[in-house]
């Protein structure tokens, strides 16, 4: 099942602002793997989808909250274990070391973590309108037709947000789409999904070492046409969402979202 | 030429808030029309791309901002001339009388005023990037395959600002492009206009009686092609722009734009 958790991170020196966090972030975690397991570590790097998400936000007191999802059922357990028994020794995120204060897991620790069952992902009910809250930068790759160099798009079209999320959930749900029901909710996606309300705009963000151009702010779609399947596939990947993020460079802080259906 | 100018009208008795003031502004531009010429109004009403765009803005003091635009070149004289010999004897906007204050036909006057010479706009040098800002809430009609019901996209899509474009510039144009021309512009538009920045809301509005979402703020993009014709018609449209407007229900003050090449 999908979770989202925070931790809580602070500094065991005076640490130093980072300007790259996202890419320290993204060290820490595959550090934190390795101690799993060496092996789980370089498999996970090597995956093309990452099977999580990873946000880092530094606080003015030194302190750092990272947000993790996994979207792996595997991942779970064994790295929320990791974390807490490396927690004693303190890891370093770039040059400073820290330790993890606290872990929220649950939705009544902090409204950023969670986690939903894919039974009950699967069984939400339809929804005709989706609400989508875009917390850190986020932006669409689309590829050329000539397939050169890749396209950024940092504009919340309903295509491409669903798109990104049925891509995803393609990939870790129990029970994907069938090719006939892709076909549905690709048509649908493309003819009948509109943006209803937005309020956006564009910020740079540094995700790992390079620079991106994403947006934030807040967007509505409703769902014109009658399809039951596409409307609760609204509702799946809207839940799917919070964890899944949207868009590009997810595990480098982008595209992460709270949503209402 | 195309040319922008602002009536300042103001009421000739305590007027009432205007609700439906674009209709109301609609009408008085059609009464106009029909006082040059009874045949001109019905010709002009006809057509099912308006000459014209209108837009009108009502102030606290209970004066209104009328802006023209005028897209044929045989608008313009007859118009002005005709608002001014009017306007000795007043004119209505809904239940109330106006009068002619000023004609401010010059960015000397107002910064929304102007003209272009269409030699001047199609001898402008190309640009590699176009700045928007939508004064007026703004979306684009897109039809939808099966041509059923339309889609309204309340984002500033470049494709769809450059198609809207476009269109009304091959219309106008002394020298629209050709069709071979036609094929390169519309495929770059797809292909390599990217969205580099940006800050938009929706507003909802009555354009007419009719409720519409557009969306406002301003919006930058870049071409990233190497065509001179493709980076010359974004700046020749990009001028254009400013008297067109963009998208859907520009007579009714929807659509209109600041530029910045």
């Amino acid at each position: 099942m999908p979770h989202a958790f925070l931790l809580h991170l602070t500094p065991q020196t005076k640490a130093a602002p980072q300007r790259y966090l996202s890419k320290y972030a993204h060290g820490f975690f595959y550090h934190v793997l390795a101690q799993i397991d060496a092996e789980l570590s370089a498999r996970v790097h090597a995956l093309k989808r990452n099977p999580f998400t990873l946000w880092a936000k530094a606080h003015k007191d030194g302190s750092v909250y990272l947000r993790v999802t996994t979207l792996d059922d595997a991942l779970f357990q064994p790295l929320i274990r990791t974390v807490l028994a490396e927690s004693l020794v303190g890891m370093s995120l770039g040059q400073d070391s820290y330790q993890v204060a606290r872990v929220l897991a649950t939705p009544e620790g902090h409204r950023d973590a969670g986690f939903t069952g894919w039974d009950d992902l699967l069984a939400v009910g339809p929804t005709g309108q989706l609400d989508l809250t875009f917390l850190t930068p986020t932006v669409f790759t689309t590829s050329k037709p000539d397939g050169a160099k890749a396209h950024y798009t940092p504009l919340p079209i309903p295509r491409l947000m669903m798109q990104s999320l049925l891509s995803s959930f393609q990939h870790y749900s129990p029970a994907p789409y069938s090719e006939p029901e892709l076909l549905e909710l690709e048509r649908d996606f493309v003819q009948q999904l509109i943006v209803t309300r937005h309020e956006v705009r564009t910020q740079p963000v540094v995700a790992g070492k390079v620079a991106f151009t994403g947006f934030v702010g807040r967007s509505q779609m409703r769902y014109q046409g009658r399809s039951q399947l596409v409307a609760q596939a609204l509702a799946r990947l809207g839940c799917y969402a919070f964890y899944a993020g949207l868009g590009a460079k997810t595990s480098f802080g982008m595209g992460q979202v709270r949503v209402r259906l």
